[in-house]
């Protein structure tokens, strides 16, 4: 199942500004990322005047706007969905999701926080806080990261929520010169089920298990596929 | 499942306005009405600087904004979706599907005409071609409805494609006064299964069937519920 992790703190403490630096941080380790933005007031997503726009404000209960590279969904709901019926209904394909607000539910949370603003924290250990990142070292409890340490924040979930939300599930990763190649959720499964079906006829393979292959021209020059 | 009606024309036929015009005029009638606009250039759909529009901007491969009254995603995809592709994923709860554009669809169609544009038709009957709407009388096999007959063409949309779909799926439908009473669909199955439940255990009521129910208070004073 998909984790999902939130993004809290009091207002202008930074949550957008660490999320946008997430999520290209976690794609860049081949991660795909879903985002969330908890909105209480409702919203305006759609242009004035566009065909979709028209559509919608003339009483359609969902809209669609379709491309050969986008898609956009606008429709009503009866009530507040939850972070779990969003990731049933319409998350699919991610590997994580981040999500900016939610700071009553039960989901693990990093809280983003800030000196200048009010002392204390939102949340605590109790209701999922699982690591805190500030611009001053602070007790909560829970691991602290500096505002610019992206890298070690996203070592982290990794570790705490991607990896274990995997064990179990059959995964091909590619890395070309140690760096992770991000691969689109059906090249993944090509690629993979392509080597077992090669590898399966094989002394030595019948069993499954892990694999891991290297192709490599010399030292430094190479790939290795795992 | 769910009937997909396309809305063909060339440009500036008013496709747009068409679908402006049928989607209250269903709505009234009781059905829920789902839209699709087909964009082939791709869009913009979010609004600049907003949290939601830096999430997608860093790179999710989806983003979702979440209020307690709408909902929006709005996602990458590798190929342009089929409109089955789109029901399918995207769409519940609704009764019928109106989308703009894709005229190579196999779906039903109706196509709106006007006579100031180049003479002719886009489509065929064999292509789908269910009504025409037209400003001129034109002879092209299938019904043609003014472009002001939005009733008779919502009569026709209900016989051909939403009252065929539903053969077979039980419903209930509430009518006060003899106008029809939208229900959402947890209401209407609430409302359904309670009645179905108390009529139950009565004699003459064991092998279910079609339900009538009239409750009122004298001539031209009350509701019917079917």
């Amino acid at each position: 199942m998909t984790p999902i992790l939130t993004v809290v703190g009091k207002s202008d403490s930074g949550k957008t500004t660490l999320i946008e630096r997430l999520v290209p941080a976690l794609s860049r380790r081949g991660y795909r990322v879903a985002t969330v933005k908890h909105d209480t007031h409702g919203f305006e997503v759609d242009r004035e005047g566009k065909d979709s726009w028209r559509h919608k404000k003339a009483g359609a209960f969902a809209t669609l706007i379709a491309s050969p590279f986008r898609l956009a969904l606008i429709q009503d709901v009866d009530e507040d969905p939850s972070l779990e019926s969003l990731r049933e209904r319409y998350v699919r394909d991610v590997d994580i999701i981040l999500a900016e607000g939610y700071k009553r539910s039960h989901h693990p949370k990093v809280e983003v926080h800030r000196k200048e603003l009010r002392r204390g924290l939102l949340s605590t250990r109790e209701e999922g806080l699982l690591a805190v990142v500030a611009d001053e070292p602070l007790e909560a409890g829970v691991p602290c990261f500096g505002l610019d340490d992206v890298e070690g924040l996203v070592d982290f979930i990794e570790r705490e929520l991607i990896l274990p939300s995997r064990r179990g599930e059959e995964r091909l990763s590619l890395r070309v010169d140690g760096k992770v190649v991000p691969l689109k959720p059906f090249v993944e499964k090509f690629l993979r089920e392509a080597l077992k079906g090669m590898l399966s006829s094989l002394r030595g393979c019948e069993r499954g298990g892990k694999v891991e292959i290297e192709i490599s021209r010399g030292e430094g020059d190479g790939g290795a596929l795992t």
